[in-house]
C-alpha cells in the first residue's frame, strides 16, 4: 500500500521547498518508495478532520493503512527504519544518525525559525530592526558549532544520513542559509545535499503543487 | 555496562529538574535502569574534550562502552527502544509515541523556550514588556490545541509513554506552566506526571546534586 501524506494546497513558501512535506519527500526519495500526496486548503488546516490527523492543524501527516502520524521528523523516522538508505545498519552508528536528526529538529531548526517568526508575526514591530541582529547572533553562534563539527567531512557522520537530510533542509531556510554563506563547510554542505538526485525529485514534485496552484488562482 | 551521563555540575535551574538531563533521568528510572552521572563544570562546556561529545557545549551527553550520543530526545528514544517501559509493543502504536515525543520537542518546546530567551536574553531590552504577551500568546495557541486533543484521556494515546514523558517534561517549564494552569486537563496531566514514582526518583537525584552544588558553594 502506497502511504499517502499531506502538503499545503497553496504553499506560502513560493515554491522553494521550505514547507515541512518537503523533507519527507525527500526521505521517500531517498528510499526509493513512491507516496501519494493529498492537498490540504488553507481554509480545513485548523478544521476537526484535520485536527484529528494533525492535533496542531499543521503539515504533514502520514497515513499508511491504519496508521496515522504527524511531525515530520517521526516520519521521516519511520521511513528510515523500513526501508534502507537513510540510517547505519551497525547499531551505534545508527544512534548517533537519530542524534543529528534531533538535533536538527531540536536544537538548529528553533533558532533559525525564530528569524522567520520574527519577520511574519512581529515585523510592524518597533523592534523588529534592533532585534534582528540579535536573532542573527544567537544563529550565528550555533552554526559556528555545527562548521566547527563538520570540518572537511562529506556528511555529518559517516555515510549521508536521516540526520544530513533534516540538518540540510533546516539549513536551507532562509535565515539558516544567509549566515551559513559565511562558512564555507556549510554552504558545501548545503550544495552537496541540493545536488542529490533525490533531492531534485522531491523539490520538483512539491515545485509542480506550488505552479499548479499559481497557475489555478 | 551502566551507562553515563552528563548533567551540570551547578545548574541554573535552581534545582528544579529544569535542565535536560531531568527528562533522561526521569526515562532510566520508569525502565528501571541504573546510570552514572558525570557533572560538568560550567567552564569546561564549551572545551574541546566536551564539545568531542556534545558539538553543541550543551548537556546531557550518554556514553554506554563505545556508543556517545547527544540530544535529549535521541537519548530517551535510545533508552526506550532497549527497555520496556516506554514505547508500546503494537508497532503503530509505538509510531504514534514517537510523533508524539518529537511533538513535545519541535512543536511546544520552541514556543515555550521563547519565554525564557525573552527573559534572559532580552529581559532588558526595551521591548521586553511588550513582546512578552506575544510569546505567551503562542504558548497559549499551541496548549489550548494540546489540551484539545488530550480531552479527557490520562495519557496522550494510551498508556504511558516517552511521548508523555518529553511532553509533561517541556509543560514543567515556567512558560509552560503558567498557561497550562488555564487549562484544567493540561493542568492535571502534568500533575499525574509528576506524581509518578519514576518522576520523583529522577527528581531528588537532580535536586541533590543541586543541593551538594549549592552547599559547597
Amino acid at each position: 500500500m502506497t502511504p499517502t501524506i499531506t502538503a499545503f494546497e497553496k504553499s506560502p513558501d513560493g515554491g522553494r521547498g521550505l514547507a515541512r512535506d518537503f523533507p519527507v519527500r525527500w526521505a521517500f526519495e531517498e528510499v526509493g518508495q513512491p507516496y501519494d500526496v493529498r492537498l490540504v486548503p488553507w481554509a480545513e488546516m485548523k478544521q476537526p478532520a484535520h485536527l484529528a490527523l494533525q492535533p496542531f492543524g499543521q503539515i504533514p501527516t502520514y497515513e499508511d493503512g491504519d496508521l496515522a502520524m504527524f511531525e515530520s521528523g517521526a516520519i521521516i523516522l519511520h521511513i528510515a527504519e523500513r526501508h534502507a538508505g537513510l540510517l547505519p545498519q551497525d547499531p551505534d552508528a545508527r544512534a548517533r544518525a537519530i542524534c543529528w536528526m534531533f538535533a536538527a529538529k531540536c536544537t538548529v531548526e528553533p533558532v533559525i525559525v525564530e528569524n522567520e517568526v520574527a519577520k511574519f508575526l512581529e515585523g510592524d514591530k518597533s523592534w523588529s530592526a534592533e532585534r534582528k541582529p540579535l536573532i542573527d547572533g544567537r544563529i550565528r553562534d550555533r552554526l559556528r558549532q555545527l562548521s566547527a563539527r563538520l570540518g572537511d567531512a562529506e556528511w555529518l557522520d559517516g555515510a549521508f544520513s536521516a540526520g544530513d537530510l533534516l540538518m540540510i533542509n533546516v539549513l536551507r531556510r532562509p535565515g539558516g542559509r544567509a549566515i551559513a554563506g559565511e562558512l564555507p563547510n556549510l554552504a558545501a554542505y548545503i550544495s552537496r545535499g541540493e545536488a542529490r538526485p533525490a533531492f531534485k525529485r522531491a523539490f520538483e514534485a512539491q515545485l509542480a503543487v506550488f505552479e499548479a496552484a499559481t497557475t489555478s488562482a
